[in-house]
């Protein structure tokens, strides 16, 4: 039986089911009817819409039925999603309440925390794996940690250690990314509400409130609006790509410890090859390789957008669009990724140690 | 009516349909199917399978279906789709021929020749549409090329020129780089064919005349093996930059001169707010930019692939598809881009010129 | 009269005269006599070597003088400095008190104790130079903060604001830069002592004690040995090219500002022409955008290097060496930048305003 | 005795004092004269200036004394050195043909003149040395290709093959580069003139005429006015890339085989350690490695200048002094530690072939 697969086949290797479910059209668009619904919602509390508005709009959202055909050719011709969205949840909402949706947003306001609520469930996986993973890492410390193996500098073979002092050098950084992942969390998840150039001016003086309540509602933090100042994403993107280095070095170390040569390695099961069945390759170990440099040069290539003109850059946002959900999933996949390779190793003894 | 889209939304702004339908799953399979089909012709023609089993391999090719799931698993444990694409397309040319499938090529052989004949229909695409925005880059000039403008020289005024001027600093380069990409042509549209380790051994003393027939069957050029020489692939993407680069420019110039301040350019739609309706975006041209930006990075991060070590490198070869074809599509989608704000924009005379 | 200046002359566009005399030979010399005179003291003090030999090692790095040619040698051939350097000091010591130089080190903690040393004066200097900007900051809110200003978005007029909003925009990520920079100077500023694989094994169980008083001497904090966890080196580019990427906005919103078109920036004194007298360029305002971009690509080439194969990659941090310093100088010489700009600007009214 | 080195130590490890030289201020400064006098010259023949005229910039040219303190301000104020070289050229020339210096040109072309003027001794040597490397090569084929080896696939061992396999997979890549860049020399080495605006419009109708002499006089090629239009530039840096690419998989490949465990390759000097006397570091294979890295990454940001907005960006074009020098020594350098490199290795059976 033939069936597509709904993604790239690539994902299967390098993907994240969980974490790029959260980058789906359908994650998005939910996000955003949370995002309008909560704003409705904190402005009907302001006294700036009516509480039969904001009603209406939480209904709306909750049953809203997108003409996605539309909306592609929105976000075409717009360059942002939200002008054909807007529309079409005015539609929905009824000409009665239609104004009382979006009112005093702007289409950052909806995008932005849209993408903080699926940040907010990305970095609780993130920080789910990584107990995991450094779970999974002591457990190997416990079992394999008195194995005598030799250390290498340089490529060169140096002086004797054991697994314990190279899990050590693992599990330090994951530690240290753990709690700058809570650290950077307070500072990341935060709504974003600024209206049309960032001043909140079109909520009568009740922007803050507005915002405060919105927040409240959505369970995220409060900030002036962010719009054009992107160290927010730019400091999650460098903890994406320490992470994911640190997770690539692990896979290095793992696949030059696997080679024949050195066998300090062992994996559960390696990857096949269609020429030469004797083969066992540490796939997972290389994938963790090429996730950490593909983040590096995606963080280099994202930071240039911080660059972002006035108000509100279409040029520099829409390149964060391109980059930074990659960069999410291919971190979390490298947590999978290390988490299968940790509990299918084996240390054993170097045999090139003097006895 | 709901109904989801089978691709990120995101790419009805930055994606392109034509292009992107050549990194599809089911046009890599087909690829697949086109280039074992190919390797076996060529095989039974030096002798070393049968007639027979050539047709029944071609039948099979012809009629395949494939079990993606189990293709996702396979490539998922073995870091490369072939091993079970093998065995299913072993199972479906039966028992008797079997053997005569992918006999003495390894996958990699497989992998890059289904990707040099996708690129092959990439590079058409692209050189038909450079093809095109010189052509109406060119009618642009014979109608406004006579406009008179203001120069600008580190973001201020220098001295009068003519939309004449202007575009032919568009044109030059896209003319050089029509040229680039047809000479890159000739040493990028190879087969691959090494067999396990690149030497082309597993095919006793026929290695050349296989490739050579494969290619021809294929409309691809020779080359020996090049599994761990990743020259082509880095020199391709650096043309992909490099054209992105230009259009790039050519959208930052137009968003420059679209500004209401300086007016030397009208947009004949722009994109709409959501929040201001007096505004008219110049979207075009803002995603020029960012293809620029996202294709530059994007380079420097394949180029990090070309320390390929030793014989084939898991890590750098994965490397290159996460990112190639971002590039393509991003290549392409730019011209498409380009092509419609050119078509769509006029030249107005500069109101900062003495009389 | 011809006098050849001693540094490249694009330092006086781009570079930093404070930050990049932290990183001459000269200063790299003197950091690593200051961390092999604590390692000394602290050993003495362990009782792993002699007062006398603490006292005389003390003696010989205050008055050593490099055979700095033989030390060029030296790291051409090792790879590192430190081989030659250590033999030179011995020398210096003398017979009786060579064996406890260097005792139980190795290359690379005296390589990146005396890297740290110099950071922590560089972030010295940055803290110093944020605090200094943001008062100007204040100071030009203060006084121009009313300015009626036409807020763009998308490169498009939008709505009406002050230079009070504007200045915002570009405080408020500046006060989290100082903050995180606050915060990371705490994991940043550690000695590192490991010896030859990290596990401070040849410091016969004092290796923690060691650590602590070398540390105490130094003024720096303590770690474990992080040879091969380079996470707080990429941690602090990623603030780094955030910092720059900042200061890029800013230059970026001026420069577009500036235009004359625009006219809401007014320049003190711009940048000469030597074809057009008129013009006055806004020089720093381009600068602060050349070295955004620059920190940016080089944060995703150095986070290559958090791939550091095994106890120590040579490849890796040579990488590292080749792109922090740079990075470091071009961030501070930003802030000078931008200091100097916004010193020199006022903003005007804008002309297209409806009375 | 204690002497300063007039360069950053790190050069002796990383640099290269040949091309090193065409990058430093003495080296820019007579290239920009030469630049000057062959504009004179070809003004004289196009009757724009008086023969006495060039003559007596010819001479001045020739005996120039540079205020290199007041060159360095007038850089760091006009974000471009020529208009106060251009003041003390003048003033050298004296009063009566000091009109006749620069005439009808800009900053850009002297600066693009006598960088492409360098570009030119730099292609030339790496032309030299990429003929060197390969005869090295061809050499090391000759003396050890027959010698049996490993082939490794995906970090493992694969099937036998040998040094002449091995050999070749290096080779061939060199050979494409050593055609790449003579058939792009005929395209970058093209002088730069095109006056303030790139037009050539204060030449009086003699511009393509001068440019042609100057061309001829300076022994480049010509091509309209190229202010804005940097791929050449881009280009040369995709060249510099990709054969620091193939030069860092060769390092990287001899740093394995050097392995301790593997010992395919033996290397006549390997680098010290300051601990481990018994080590021999493959130093120059892990600096071939980290100069991939860098000009890979530097590709990635150079390309970021190819978005050079209007006649003149000074963003962007600074952006091009800050890394172009530094890709192009890296590839220099990366050719000499190879040629050293490949001089003192050889071939040694693998251990783990069958007999």
């Amino acid at each position: 039986m033939t069936r597509t697969l709904p993604f790239p086949l690539l994902q299967a290797l390098v993907g994240d089911e969980e974490v790029g479910a959260l980058f789906s059209n359908e994650a998005e668009l939910a996000a955003m009817l949370q995002a309008e619904a909560a704003l409705a919602e904190a402005e009907a509390k302001a006294g700036l819409i009516g509480d039969d508005a904001a009603r209406q709009i939480a209904e709306a959202c909750g049953s809203f039925q997108a003409d996605w055909n539309k909306l592609a050719e929105g976000l075409g011709k717009d360059g942002v999603i939200v002008p054909e969205f807007v529309r079409q949840l005015r539609a929905a909402v009824g000409e009665t309440h239609a104004k009382a949706v979006h009112l005093g947003a702007t289409s950052q306001d909806i995008i932005d925390t849209a993408l903080v609520l699926r940040l907010k469930d990305a970095v609780a996986v993130i920080d789910r794996r990584l107990d995991a993973l450094m779970a999974v890492l002591g457990a190997l410390k416990d079992r394999d940690g008195s194995v005598p193996l030799m250390a290498h500098t340089r490529m060169q073979q140096a002086l004797p250690f054991t697994a314990s002092d190279k899990i050590e050098t693992w599990v330090q950084p994951l530690a240290r990314h753990r709690e700058a992942l809570r650290s950077l969390a307070a500072r990341l998840l935060v709504v974003q509400l600024g209206g049309p150039i960032g001043t909140r001016g079109e909520l009568k003086g009740h922007g803050n409130a507005v915002a405060e309540a919105m927040a409240a509602v959505l369970g995220l933090g409060t900030a002036p609006s962010w719009h054009s100042q992107r160290d927010r994403i730019g400091e999650f993107a460098a903890f994406l790509s320490l992470l994911s280095g640190t997770l690539g070095k692990i896979g290095q170390d793992i696949a030059i410890m696997a080679q024949n040569e050195v066998g300090e390695v062992r994996l559960a099961s390696g990857g096949g090859s269609s020429a030469m069945p004797h083969k066992s390759n540490p796939v997972p170990a290389e994938v963790l390789v090429t996730l950490a440099r593909f983040n590096a040069g995606l963080l280099g290539t994202l930071h240039q957008a911080l660059v972002h003109e006035n108000e509100r850059s279409g040029a520099a946002w829409t390149l964060e669009w391109m980059i930074l959900p990659q960069m999410v999933i291919s971190a979390a996949a490298g947590l999978n990724r290390a988490m299968a390779l940790i509990e299918g190793m084996s240390f054993s003894p170097s045999k090139f140690l003097e006895k």
